[in-house]
Parts: structure tokens; sequence; C-alpha cells
């Protein structure tokens, strides 16, 4: 493809995606085939020669938008919001075309800088302690590909602290153990397995009727283990669990794990980005006294995936679990101490500009705007909730202070399911089925871009007309 | 940012990447800041309001491109080749334009069809063992972010096979052993240190004077460690390694990993793309014995990064390691077996629709123009060494079969460390220091998407004018 092919490609790709984002609505939500149907469209074998254009234009009308499912749909109620905003597009864009390697300062200053400066931005917009800036003595932040590697690499800097760095040399993790509830995430689970914590060692807490943990039970359950002689060296809360909602009571939580040496992680994915309101920083409660925190941009904020916020409070724990210097990779800059190299602060080492989208949102749609849609997103579920209660075929089961709201219908839960799988076969909504207290719930994520009151009154329309 | 202002700013930002591209070769290599310059040329405080596109644009311009090191620059000789061809950033942008979730089949099947496809038109294109094939008995293949989070992925296989899968549970890795020589890349170790198995427990083998393994030591130190009650679980070789592209004798070193049922994985990060070219693929040797492989289409080929193509000949091991299932992430189509969920194959979650930017560049570039850039690339390195060779101040310290050469002044290091740093300096082109041996070498990387001969004179003029 040459310069000038690439500008006119370009431009028409950049229509097509418009187009795209502007009807998204006029499509199914999730598309009705089976597995194979796509690969079944496609040549089994390479092309031998250069396809024009027009080809692959054709076949992404012909094959990728029918064969997707479309997260950008204002009937898209599943899983969580994954907003993927104009600016941050056209951030992803250049990143692509600069094609440079942010693994450390030197080998692009302007990337490094500009994402810390964007973390600092973000600690600024969220109100976060000041303990978690850049600047401050211990802490800093750093752009993560997704919320479970921001998991995974608070267990490997917990770990580090938890064995005094012994665990590089001795790599053992035979008397570690961590702690959650049965609603953490599963990349936390995922991340403690990967690190040599296996389930013998996890510890699943009690959670009470909000889904939430219970303090108390944390507490026994660390006192346990430390008379069996084992160290409590993660403890990971959750702002907003997946399934409900929940928010862990963060603040008690804190105490014990100062009390006990146990690093605490706090997984802000979904609903962290609702600090951006002020009357609804509640969502920080806590994070004075934990040692990191992760919230995703590329949920409820609208920067295209992957772009997770990641700060900790102990910088140094985090380099000494991760980095590794061959001569390849030294450089004066980051010897002396002044420059930051982010591959030290993550698992993999190449790293993309992912800053520049995060930046172009900032700057081009505004905080604002976002912020009218957190608030937007909020009342909607409100009035959803209002409705389901005014049903006495429907039960409201879990607690619902932002976006998402978990319903069920009254009685056994096979009504339930068919009802979850009835809105989804009709490919004009798309909702996720959980299960909490072992009975099956329809969970309601509201936050797409595009979806205003109209969807969401359809949406009860359909659940309701069951 | 309405639709409208999208196709207006896309536009103009398509044309600002192809300008960047033609003209990357008008600009210093890297740039000449200090830590701290790019951010002081920003605001501290995050605007409160929208601005406008100029002044977006306006910034790239003033801070963005002054500020990175230009790894698509034809005099880029450093690291490895991370080329961005102009079909792989149309994929990336498209990909961001859907803004779709591939972390299942049933969150967007066409991401998950068309991945699996890519892996197969690659293992066909580069010839590698039907074994590897996703329609194989026990084999399959999947794009990682990185050869790091490839390397990681396969260790953690491994430990979950060497422990047959107590690990999940018990998270005991005090008896495993892993092989290595001191030229594997660093992301072996770092892989290790993250699964639990740390420095104490990793051999580094001896390598011979072109800087591959030698077998004889493997077989010796992995008897040792069996004598010893150890378990060695993991070997990694190398076909190109970073420092010098040594490849080890991977045909000799399956045959003692078969013997003692440790898992061999193969790093072909940087040169597995040259069994593009058929004369070159010798690469491959050993291959149909190793348990997984992986090789970046972000380096040679010119896929944008992030783009590792992984494969593995036990994907039951990889599932094992890595699947975790909570309700709110079942799918029947999963469940049945028949549908791929990548998720279960990479550390995490989330994962972008990676595919389309190799899709894109096999489909309109065409695979011939990449075999020719390779040829040329090896044609390059060759009369490059010519013309050391022909220098008695020089030489050449590693065997360079295909795109780097390393040499060195003859004479004490600090000669050689005067030279690299001069031509870094000077910003017209950029290299690399590495040491081999306890000794300084300027390594010569070539391969970028624009190097022609006359830049590969001109460095030369630049080293040899010393």
């Amino acid at each position: 493809m040459t310069p000038d092919e690439f500008r006119a490609n370009g431009h028409e790709l950049i229509d097509l995606i418009a187009e795209y984002l502007e009807h998204v609505g006029d499509r199914r939500v999730a598309p009705d085939i089976q597995p194979g149907d796509v690969r079944a469209m496609l040549p089994e074998h390479p092309p031998t020669q250069p396809e024009p254009w027009a080809d692959v234009m054709a076949d992404i009308e012909r094959v990728v938008l029918p064969g997707i499912t479309h997260w950008q749909h204002p009937n898209w109620f599943a899983y969580f919001p994954a907003n993927t905003t104009y600016p941050s597009i056209l951030g992803e864009l250049l990143s692509a075309g600069l094609g440079i390697q942010g693994m450390s300062w030197v080998t692009s200053p302007a990337c490094t800088e500009i994402e810390t400066l964007m973390l600092d931005w973000m600690l600024e917009l969220l109100d976060l302690p000041s303990r978690f800036r850049s600047t401050s003595e211990h802490g800093g932040g750093v752009i993560q590909g997704s919320a479970s590697e921001a998991v995974l690499v608070a267990i490997l800097a917990a770990r580090w602290r938890g064995t005094h760095g012994a665990v590089n040399a001795d790599g053992d993790t035979t008397r570690l153990t961590a702690y959650c509830t049965s609603q953490a995430h599963s990349s936390v689970e995922k991340g403690l397995r990967i690190a040599g914590v296996g389930t013998d060692r996890i510890r699943i807490i009690d959670h009470d009727q909000a889904f939430a943990m219970r303090p108390s039970a944390l507490a026994e359950a660390i006192a346990a283990d430390r008379r069996s002689g084992y160290v409590p060296f993660f403890v990971c809360t959750t702002h907003g669990t997946t399934s409900s909602l929940a928010f862990d009571p963060t603040p008690e939580i804190a105490q014990i794990c100062r009390a006990n040496g146990s690093w605490l992680h706090v997984d802000g994915a979904m609903s962290g980005i609702a600090a951006l309101v002020p009357e609804y920083r509640w969502v920080n409660d806590g994070l004075d006294l934990a040692d990191s925190y992760a919230t995703n941009t590329h949920k409820w904020m609208g920067v295209n995936f992957d772009c997770t916020l990641f700060w900790t409070a102990d910088r140094a724990a985090l380099l000494g679990a991760l980095s590794i210097l061959p001569e390849y990779l030294r450089s004066a800059a980051a010897e002396s101490g002044v420059a930051i190299d982010y591959r030290d602060w993550q698992v993999p080492l190449g790293r993309r500009f992912r800053a520049l989208k995060l930046w172009f949102t900032i700057r081009l749609d505004g905080v604002d705007s976002i912020r009218r849609r957190i608030q937007r997103d909020v009342a909607l579920t409100r009035e959803l909730a209002s409705w389901v209660a005014l049903d006495d075929r429907f039960e409201i089961v879990a607690p619902h202070p932002l976006n998402l709201l978990c319903l069920r219908l009254v009685g056994d839960d096979a009504a339930t399911d068919g009802l979850i799988d009835r809105i989804n076969a009709s490919g004009t909504a798309h909702v996720t089925r959980t299960v909490l207290d072992g009975r099956s719930v329809l969970r309601v994520s509201i936050g797409a871009r595009t979806t205003e009151l109209e969807h969401v009154t359809d949406l009860w329309q359909a659940i309701s007309a069951t």
C-alpha cells in the first residue's frame, strides 16, 4: 500500500467507522450464528497475491460486521460498558501510525512522560490520594492492558514485599495466604494462581446480604492463618463487583490489612471512574490506606480497550518484583533514577503509546461530557429499578448504587434463565446472566455511549412482557 | 466529537500519519532531550473544557513528534525492526472503531474465528508443524500481546503439566527447575519469577562460541537436578537471540526434553518470521518436537505492535493452567467444546480484535512484499559484514545468519562504547549496545521498512570514520 493509497483507504475506513457507530443501533445486538460460521465464509488458505482494498472493505460488511457482538449498541446491557469514543479511536490510530515502543523512557520519552502526566491528571480528576501521584515519595501510576494485569502486578508486588524479596530467588510461595470474597473478579484467583498461590491458600471470605465482604470474617481468617504460621500477604477488595456492583467496606478492611502487614489492592475496574462526578466520590472510600488501586478508562469512561489505570503507593515493591535489566536494555537516563522505565511496572516488555487515547478523550470530549454520561446512566438505572419495584413478579436482588441492576423473576431459576435466553435470542437487546447466592440473576448494565431512556424503556418492555 | 467532526479529524490524522511516515527520515532518529522535558511542555492540570482539534494537532507537532524515538526511521538499526505497515495501521484503526471484546467466542464470534484462521494461515506460510494447527488433535494458536506474555503462558502450561495440575491448588513450585542460556531474553527469567520459579532454580546452561546452548551441558544439568529430586519442567531455546541472533540447537535439545518430560518452548520472537522465505526455513529446525513456539509479526513482518503468534501442541495444559470460569462468563457455545474462548489462552481476560491488522497486512501488502523485505535485509547485513571484515580495526563477534551484525573495535571496551555513544548522539542513526562474553558490542539490526543500501552505507561511514 503506497502512502497515497493509505490516505484514500484511510479516509474510507474513517467514514465506515463513523457510519457503523452512527447506525449500530439498527443491527441485531449479537449475531445469530453458530461456531464455525464465520470461518466458513473465508478462504482456508492465505492469498498468494495482494488483494484490492475494495475486497477487504467488502469483507468487513460481509463477514466482520454480521459476525461480531456489538458492544457499542445502544441496547447493550451485557457485561459492562465498553465505550469507544471518537477521540479515543483517533488516539489509537495515532499510536499505530507512530509505531513506537514505550518499554523504557529512552525508547520514546514522550510515550513515558505523557503517560505519567495522564495518570497524574486522572488522579486529580478522580480525587485520589496524593500518595499515588508520580511525584510522591513512594507512589506512582501506569497504564496496564487490563484490570487482570493490574491485579497480577499487585499480587507480585505483594508477594515480593511479603517475602522481603526472597521470592525472586527461592520462588517459595507455600506460606502465603490471600483473601477475597466469592464476588471478587475471576482475575484475582487467576492472578494468584499464576503467582503460585493456589486455591488451597486463597481464603474466600464471607460476604453480607449486599454481597460485600464481612470485615470480621476477614480478621478471623487472617488471625487463624497467622496462628498456623502463614503469611497473609494479599487482600483484594472490590469497589463494584462484576456480578452485582457490590462495594466491599475498604476503610475497615484497610485497618485489618495494616495491622497484619497485608497488601491491600482495591479493584475499581468497573465503578472507579464514577469518581469523576463529585457526588460519587464515595467510590474512593478507603483508598487512602490501600497499597494499590486500578480502574478502567475502557469501561465507563469511553477510552477504547485497553487502558487500565493502575496506581501503587509502594513502587519499590513493584520494581522489586518486576525489574530485570539485561545489557541491551540499560540506559543512562534510567540508571540515574530520573526517568521511569514502565517495562518494570508491568508483565510484558513491549508497550504501545496508550496514553494518547486517554489524552485525546480528556482534551477533545472533555470531562464534563463523561460526567453527564455517568449521571445519565445512574439516573436510568434508578428509573428502571423503580419500574421493577412496582411489578411484583420481579425482585431486585442486590443494591444498585450506580449503573447495574440485578433482578430475577420470583420463583424458580428456570423462569429467569428462560427470560434471559429470550431477550438475547431476540437480538434486540443483550443482557448477562449471573448467579448470586446460588440463584439465577438477570444483570442489566447501563452505560453504552448512546443508551438513552427509550432504550431502557424498550428493555423493560421486553423483560416485563414475559 | 460528533460523527462529522470525527470524519474530518480522522481524515486529517490519516494524512498526518502518511506525511510522518513518508518523511520520518528527515528527523533525528532519537530526540535530544532530558527526562522531564516533554512534561514541562504540557499543562500540569487537566483542561476543564473541551479543546479544539487544532490544538491537539498542534501538540502532536510541538510535543509528540519531537519527543519520540523514531522506530520507523530508515536509519533505525537499534533493538529490532518494529515496522508498522499501512494496512496494519488500518487494521488497528478498525479494531478501535468497532470497540468489541474478544475474551470469548460469544462476546464476538468473528474476532475469535478470524484470529484462529490467521494462526492457521501463518502456520501454512511459515511451514510450521501441523501439530500446532487449530484443527489438530491437541494443538492450536493464539495472538498474544508480546513474546514476554507468550513465554509466560508457556511456563504456566509447563508448570501445570510438570505438577500434574497440582500447582493450581497447592501453588508449590519449590521442586521445579528451568533451563536456558544467558542469551535467552530477559522475559524468560521474568516469566519464571512471576510463576514462582526463582533464580535459585533457573539453570543458566553454557553456550558455545556462537552463543548457542550446549546440549551436553543441558543434559548434565537436568540429570543432576533429577538426582537431587528436582523436576526439570521447562526448557527455553531461542531461535535468534536478542543480543546476537544466536540459534540454539533445538533438534538435539528437544530429544533431551522428551527424555526428561520437560516442556520445550522455542522463542523465535525476532527471527521466526524469516520462515516466510523458503530458503530460511531452517529457522524452524526442531519445532516438530517443541511444546510451544512464539514469533512476532510486530517485529520483522511489519504488523504494528502488539501481535505475537503463539502456538502450542498441548492446549490441554494451557487450558489447565489458565481457565477460570465464573458464572457471568459461561456460554453454551464454549461449554459444548466447539468454540474457542481465548481468554483461557492468555493472562488477561479482555482482548482486542488484533487479528484484523494481520489479516489486512497479508491481504493488502501480500506476503511476497514481506519476503522481499526480509531478503533485502539479509543481503544488506551480508554487505555490511563484508565491509567490516575488510577493516582490521573491527571484529565481527558472532555469526550473522540473518539481519543482525555484532561488531566491536579491536582493543578495550571504551573505544566501542565511545563509538556507540557518538553514533546515537549524532541523531543520524540509532544502534544498540550489548555485551557478549563480558565485552562491549555494537549491534546493527537491519530491517526497518524503508531501510535501503544508502542508509547502511551511511551507517558504515559513521562507524568507520571513528
